[in-house]
């Protein structure tokens, strides 16, 4: 057919790099029957079938008058030979051995049943002997780092020279770090993060929102606010998509969460500070007390932790190991009081209304996990003073809030609290701010005409995915991250 | 118990508005056994049954010794009666019609079947003859728009002097205009289109994926783009998600899609721009042609229409009557120059490689309507010359290209392509394009290390929303919309 013959030409002749090469896929609709069969499904039930394949070249390795390739798809990789013989020439194995890494090809190859198991591939029990080879996309023959060196756990192999790849270099070559097995991992199982949030809100009633992320005014307070240039005027990027989320109760929505962007211009190079980042928010109407929005988001997040693929936790387990994650159901709920009193045992010496440090917030993770087992609480009724206008004060005392954190690991992963719903309330706590009243009209207006009484938080997904896996970077888990020194890729 | 009656003092004193009353629902701890009924749950098999219910007050009408509500949640509304008697005194039912509509009230009530269906509520057969009522949120007494005015199908009872409430009073006041049934069926069926969209990819084997906002430089030739203030520098916000999608395909991810805020600095204000609206966007690598890509899509469409809820639909054709929307399966493909055909015989004048103008996409649509009885189709195979830099030229034609557009009752809803996957063949069509190469490096430089063929496509959600109902403005179908001219509320 004359698409193929042309594909095949052209693939004896790496040289040749044009149009045609380009377009041989589009133009092999003679081939419209052709099946790709996929990596994971090569098993000894194909032995003895002759395949079509289309793999990236993992590795590859010319011995005398043999060809060893292993060809990966994602996380999935088997071993291929090209031998001098019956189906292949001499030349057929010096054009397949000089096949960059990384290149994508087409194979036609017989599935044969190995004696003895194929340990470094994931496909153990059947090796392919390939008949034909087509280069469809040619890898440059300098790759920016190698994937070997990539997934390396630290350390590991040091004493024969083996090198690791630093965050930075990963980071701007992430097209090819992010083929890597931990890669893949991390970012199905973020995938899944996502999956398993919605599934559990829209079982309970609740309805996904989208809003607006160029919004007038700086939502809380102007401090950390990215500003954008709106045709004649300036605008500002979301904060949080609090506010919204909000008005939608208002708007007898009841029950909403919604996934989206979260800018935040903090001029901070930690491990855990993003300027962009991926916000998780719920917001519901309650009955009769605010610990029915806490329950509603602590069963999320249980149904998340029991709902992640065990097979990527363990991929990423092997280069960067960590302890399994553990979590209680119920989730443990502490009152900060509670905790101050422990951290006072511990020596630590801090006010009533102060404030958790980062440091202090980790120390209080470690002495919680000594003492209930649990990587995962929640840490209630924070001082009023140290959180945003708009949190209900404690009817009870006024020195705190209906407002909690909630940990992984020690470090926090959600923000939230019981919202004042009262405009008359909202107007008094925003003076109390400083807050300018006119630039939070819309927002204070939204609580004029029946507001049920509600509340809510927001996760940070990029948190929650490094913490369960025992990651130090969230950087790891942020596909393109955004931070005052990176904007590219 | 104390906390109630605290709540019982204070709802007898509308007067009295203070830190209480705000704060009285989360002191009746003292009721955690109490179950909320709710409105839609209201049958005549509760008839008899002493319930406790938290609504809104729809409308209030006092005659004589009794007065009549109507209690609201979402959609669904219930008659309720106070009237004087054992259970009610002559100030109670004072105080029942003092209450301002859209407040937020809890009532203890006896259900009563109805001889006479209550034609206009939805609970029809029973009504509440309420015992005890408390107020959680009180409205302030002038609304901004009457909810019965919103929903009012243009030109309805003109005759009487009945109003309708005009567009920028809606988007205004848009907390109580979400309010509306329709507007509450409009954004419950975007949630589902949300969610048919990614169950319907999840199920094919696509993963999500979250691509950054804020980019270093302006994707597709700077033109209405958003500059960002970014720490010492400037940065631009993402006019789409194509070129992270891409990267992910080039990153072995295979089959990608997100859903995520997009943003258009168009000056342009039609009933079909935003200046942000969310963007479902899909990724795939093919294996032999692109009209692969096409068919994972427009089956994805499918899945979408016919997944749907009737009984929203039917809400909203009550205040915007609509023709059903139509489509085909499989999905109708037509190449540009069969609509060209189409066009030229209807007495368009036009060339071979125009664009396609906003009128002449109606009446292609109208005209295909006809002849084939579909609301949605591809358009195939556009001129090279009017799409983007990025896009794959046909290979048999170099005048087309392998690029489609979809479209929704006339109306565009999708714009997609094969890409092109080669990074010398990208540079040269950037050159040909006059597009900076320094600023798309890392973007080109994401094809030197082996690509597979590929392809994918934007939607817009909004715009399927409003050509799914028949709708004639992008803004009912944007919860909070931005526009030149609106960045509130």
């Amino acid at each position: 057919p004359p698409g193929m013959e042309n594909v095949q030409q052209l693939s004896n002749d790496m040289q040749k790099k044009s149009f045609e090469v380009i377009n041989c896929v589009c133009l092999c609709l003679c081939e419209p029957d052709r099946v790709l069969v996929r990596v994971q499904d090569l098993t000894p039930e194909n032995a003895d079938q002759l395949i079509w394949l289309r793999a990236r070249v993992h590795t590859s390795r010319a011995k005398g008058k043999q060809c060893f390739l292993v060809l990966r798809q994602q996380q999935f990789n088997v071993q291929a030979l090209v031998a001098v013989g019956d189906r292949a020439s001499k030349q057929m194995v010096k054009f397949a051995a000089n096949i960059t890494k990384e290149s994508i090809v087409d194979v036609e190859a017989l599935v044969r049943k190995v004696e003895q198991k194929i340990e470094s591939c994931s496909q153990q029990d059947v090796e392919l002997h390939i008949e034909r080879i087509f280069v469809i996309s040619q890898a440059e023959p300098r790759l920016p780092l190698q994937l070997e060196d990539a997934v390396r756990p630290d350390g590991e192999g040091e004493e024969e020279g083996r090198a690791t790849v630093n965050q930075d270099t990963k980071l701007d070559n992430r097209v090819i770090d992010l083929r890597t097995t931990t890669s893949q991992a991390i970012f199905r199982l973020q995938s899944g993060v996502c999956q398993l949030f919605r599934e559990t809100l829209t079982k309970k009633g609740f309805v996904e929102i989208q809003t607006p992320k160029i919004i007038s005014a700086a939502s809380e307070g102007g401090a950390n606010v990215f500003t954008v240039s709106y045709f004649k005027t300036s605008a500002y990027l979301a904060q949080s998509p609090q506010l919204y989320k909000q008005m939608c109760i208002c708007a007898d929505f009841d029950k909403v969460f919604c996934v989206g962007p979260v800018f935040r211009a903090e001029d901070s190079n930690t491990h855990r500070h993003l300027t962009e980042f991926v916000g998780l928010d719920i917001e519901m109407a309650f009955s009769y007390h605010y610990h029915e929005v806490i329950d509603s988001i602590t069963d999320t997040m249980v149904q998340i932790f029991k709902g992640l693929f065990q097979t990527e936790i363990q991929t990423v387990n092997k280069q960067y190991p960590s302890e399994p994650f553990k979590f209680l159901e119920p989730t443990l709920r502490l009152e900060y009081t509670e905790a101050l009193a422990m951290l006072h045992e511990a020596g630590v010496e801090m006010g009533d209304e102060d404030d958790l440090s980062t440091p202090n917030e980790k120390l209080l993770g470690r002495l919680v996990k000594e003492k209930y087992d649990t990587d995962f609480y929640v840490l209630d009724k924070y001082p009023l003073a140290v959180r945003p206008f708009y949190t209900m004060p404690d009817p009870n005392n006024p020195k705190y809030s209906n407002s909690y954190d909630m940990f992984m690991r020690g470090e926090e992963i959600l923000s939230g609290a019981q919202r004042v719903h009262d405009a008359q309330m909202l107007t008094d706590r925003a003076i109390h701010h400083q807050i300018d009243l006119e630039k939070i009209k819309a927002y204070i207006d939204s609580f004029r005409y029946g507001a049920p009484p509600h509340g809510g938080g927001g996760i940070g997904l990029e948190r929650v995915c490094m913490l369960y896996l025992g990651l130090h970077n969230v950087r790891q888990t942020s596909m393109f991250p955004r931070d005052p020194k990176r904007l590219t890729p």
